[in-house]
């Protein structure tokens, strides 16, 4: 049983991240207004989240830029266009995909950048482009995350190699990343307990990004708070892949430290996100999204019925279970 | 740590309990046709659910039945006009509220009633009530239980005396009620310690029944079951008062007992949950319940607020926080 200070007290080592323009982008293909960035950056300053990822840095030799909108390439340029000088006690993070990320040229040194943190994201078998990605990031003088995606799917020895192998390198924090929305609280304990075992082994934090195909995004966000896990990602009005993620409004209300303010959320949400769904864009928990989370699928055939807009849902469900 | 093994095996004793009829019925005053009535107790009978609760039994001197649907005072008939004799595995059971239900006139000896549980529910300054009720309900032949509610608010000296009371009395089971959907599973945890405690010494079950204030309802009810508590409330598609309940089709997917079959849940859910949404009746997640879970109170206020059609969530969270 968690101890009941946990849940009253401040952990001055948690750190908010925003991630609303980089998991909340796959939905709009990264077309968020420059008014929408720029009242989404003022209201984490004043909310006191500590670092806003502003999109993907991905290779424009691999993507269109007339296909996406500013975020999908998040150059140093675009983000000044936010934030200026950044004189905030916020911090500015990307996140550039392994194999997707043409990091030696579009990866300046820290200097010449806005950006605070590098998020290298990576699936298992592509660990050592990874390594290489954050050993160049750290060079540049970035602090610099992974996220080891899938690990749903794939077996405790292999994470645990994975650790040791990522954990050796300088990064400052591993997470835990329930990519298909499929794991239950009672996982992800076990789950942030190898994490937090390998990460203190080598000094390192550990951090949760988690999606709400079952609706337990928030409450696996606070399942591993409560398990010493301090880096929790979140979004505004859960916008994100699929299902989405955990709900920043939520996040905010359940942290102590009053230096966290959900009236800004609040604020946030009926101001931009309201109005973004009202536009059409389509995105949080829905059945479809439950069926692939219950199956540890990756989304996408969820995702597809949604832009279908099909809802037979029971159709759907069979499908799935007889897919050979 | 919980054992792994519980997210694996089928433990007897846990008992699903549908009361969509019930909490459901708060959103539209009861008025559910009896084709919905008829094919959700059919869908409960094909998915394994164990008890379906048909509505509350109110007094009708107390309340005008002019205003309310059939569920609202779920007389013996009426039921009997949807279940027939009911021979299936699937038991019938109806809430009744202290103080609101003429239970001495309006409920009959079970031989008479195609009713098997009597569900009371009481707050803690009603408790001689309550027991008068259940030993009432018992001498008629029924299964009863009890929930306590908005205990989020009691000490808990008080809720421990309290089950000392209910316990002695001859229900089989008395339900966690997370009123207010206030409460985060850390709190569930310690909760359910107590009540399964109690419960245990008098050779009594426990429940819990939860609210989607906080997206927790599912994430509350799975934490319970992982701490011995038995009976489990759901809803399909959550329906049920302000932000709902603990979706059913997200419960049955849990559960790993293959008598429970989630297929029949997304089939009722695409075929009669949808077009109740889509005809106006208005239930789940949305800020103004987390605003009042957050700060532990009814929700009566953002209910009022979503009968306003009001989309002015910071004006609300001020009006709720600067409260006297």
């Amino acid at each position: 049983m968690k101890e009941i200070s946990k849940l009253l007290e401040v952990r001055e080592s948690v750190r908010v991240v925003d991630a609303t323009l980089r998991d909340g982008g796959l939905v709009n293909d990264f077309y968020f207004t420059d008014e929408f960035a720029k009242a989404l950056y003022e209201t984490n300053v004043k909310a006191g989240v500590d670092y806003m990822e502003m999109g993907y840095r991905a290779d424009k030799e691999q993507f269109d830029p007339d296909k996406f909108g500013p975020w999908k390439f998040s150059s140093d340029e675009y983000i000044r266009k936010i934030v200026g000088d950044n004189n905030t006690d916020l911090k500015i993070a990307i996140m550039a995909d392994v194999g997707r990320c043409n990091y030696k040229e579009d990866i300046h040194d820290k200097a010449e950048s806005p950006v605070d943190m590098i998020r290298v994201a990576t699936y298992l078998h592509q660990l050592p482009g990874a390594v290489a990605m954050i050993e160049d990031a750290c060079k540049k003088g970035y602090e610099t995350t992974c996220n080891i995606m899938a690990i749903s799917t794939a077996g405790k020895e292999d994470v645990s190699a994975a650790l040791d192998i990522i954990c050796q390198t300088p990064i400052s924090c591993v997470y835990i990343v329930d990519s298909y929305g499929s794991l239950y609280p009672e996982q992800i304990q076990r789950i942030a307990d190898l994490y937090c075992n390998k990460a203190a082994k080598y000094g390192k934090k550990v951090g949760i990004h988690a999606h709400d195909n079952q609706k337990l995004a928030f409450a696996n966000t606070i399942e591993a708070v409560g398990d010493e896990v301090d880096y929790l990602d979140g979004t505004y009005n859960s916008m994100g892949r699929g299902a989405g993620n955990c709900a920043m409004e939520l996040l905010l209300g359940f942290l102590k430290n009053p230096k966290y303010k959900e009236r800004y959320a609040f604020e946030f949400v009926e101001k931009y996100m309201l109005p973004l769904k009202e536009s059409g864009v389509v995105w949080g928990y829905d059945l479809q999204y439950l069926v692939t989370g219950l199956l540890n699928q990756h989304p996408r055939t969820a995702i597809q019925f949604t832009k279908d807009e099909r809802k037979d849902y029971l159709n759907f469900y069979q499908e799935m279970i007889n897919l050979d």
